[in-house]
């Protein structure tokens, strides 16, 4: 199924679903400031889903025959099961918060798996106007120029991305603060932007040099970010320094010179 | 000295000084990438004194009889005592780790004391083209549009900004881990984008609502971001709750409906 189709065709989709969504975001992050709070909330889920619809419309019209798989959809009806069909898993708002508050790290990040290899990934920032883009084998893009990771090869010179999570329990805040604390001493410092994908494509572009994340959302907030790290020549994989596993929200990222030194740190911080 | 001229003008003279150096800044961000980490650093020292004499150059065409603090002319020459002479403070690049790495937030920062009274603020962030303003006594800006604090009366719902810092001893490092660790307990999320102008910016138009940095450069980070903040309804003070020192490297600001319950969990963190 879709083999007959090029992959730049699947990307040029992806990135006109992508701007449709990136229209909606970008009319929603200008109004949070003017709605109460309770319709803050309204909003997000109102754009959340709009953004969603959106996309899987879109792509639906071009590949009728594909799987989708979606943050909203997935809360609604449940884990989507993972197949080898060609498959689009898409966070139709990563940086929720952020788009609540006005930070404007917010973006869609819309991904395909065939056989279950990430192979498109589009995360479109609209505020920032900064679309991301990679297709396996194909190289990796900022706004149509290509992209690299950085060179850095050594911990002292590297921003670390890291984000503090939703669990607000006694185990999970203590893990997250001792694991910055051990890692500040080994990094030149330390950002928090709140977006997965965001920091996905900072490792891309070679803005950040490391970044992790343990406990995020789901397969949306990753499956498109792996294509645009890999594309860029950077690596992707569970902090541990294990292979990266899909199903088990943990990531990390790197330039390949510093991924040993950086899991290195990072068990010793576990 | 100087009480003829309307504080308008002031502002539109540094508004001139902060287009021209964000120019050289922007010019410089995309350049980073394709020098050696040698060559970084010299770059960083040199935007960073080209800024800081365009900004002074510019201002002492108009303002000849006034004092002129800069970080780094500051480095240089040692502290110079603020008077109650109209004193132009000025961080020519804020955010020189993330002008380095690419990360987007950079911007020039300049502030007008008259009688030691921050009057006069400009913060540009040229890579996000966002300009903030900020005259006493009327009101605060970005891009031109006035701009208010946020409303958020409950810690829970409030993100925090706040910074690593720079020392690598262990007894700051725990200390800032701890705080973070006691107040992650407390508000909604975290954010560090590694500029201590533009988080002052952020709580201004809202986009945060708490923001605390503990040992900062010096009055050049915080000069012109009080007036923006206070103009945008905000409060800036001692993250203890006392009233804001210049002379001491600790700030914090927030809505004033917050300031309290911030203040509050903040000392329990120390």
């Amino acid at each position: 199924m879709a083999t007959n189709v090029p992959l730049s065709d699947f990307l040029a989709t992806a990135v006109d679903a992508a701007k449709k969504a990136g229209e909606v975001i970008r009319k929603g992050f200008y109004q949070t400031k003017n709605v109460e709070h309770k319709g803050q909330v309204d909003l997000v889920t109102e754009t959340d889903k709009a953004c969603e619809e959106l996309v899987f419309n879109h792509l639906k019209q071009y590949y009728p025959d594909h799987k989708f798989i979606g943050e909203e959809t997935t809360a609604l009806y449940g884990a989507t099961e993972l197949t080898d069909d060609p498959t689009w898993i898409v966070d139709p708002l990563d940086g929720t918060t952020n788009f609540v508050h006005g930070f404007p790290f917010v973006c869609v990040s819309i991904g395909l798996t065939i056989r279950k290899v990430p192979t498109v990934g589009v995360v479109y920032n609209p505020i920032m106007d900064e679309l991301f883009t990679g297709v396996r084998g194909q190289g990796a893009f900022l706004n149509g120029k290509p992209i690299q990771v950085s060179s850095k090869d050594e911990l002292v010179n590297c921003l670390l991305a890291t984000e503090t999570g939703t669990q607000r329990d006694k185990a999970t805040v203590d893990a997250t603060t001792n694991r910055i604390n051990s890692l500040l001493f080994k990094v030149r410092s330390v950002r928090m932007s709140g977006s997965c994908a965001m920091n996905l494509c900072g490792i891309a572009c070679g803005r950040l040099d490391l970044m992790y994340e343990i406990g995020y959302g789901g397969a949306w907030d990753v499956a498109a970010g792996i294509v645009i790290v890999e594309e860029a020549g950077g690596r992707v994989f569970d902090p541990s320094g294990k292979d990266f596993d899909i199903t088990v929200t943990r990531v990390a990222a790197s330039n390949p010179l510093i991924k040993d030194s950086f899991t290195e740190v990072f068990q010793q911080s576990e």
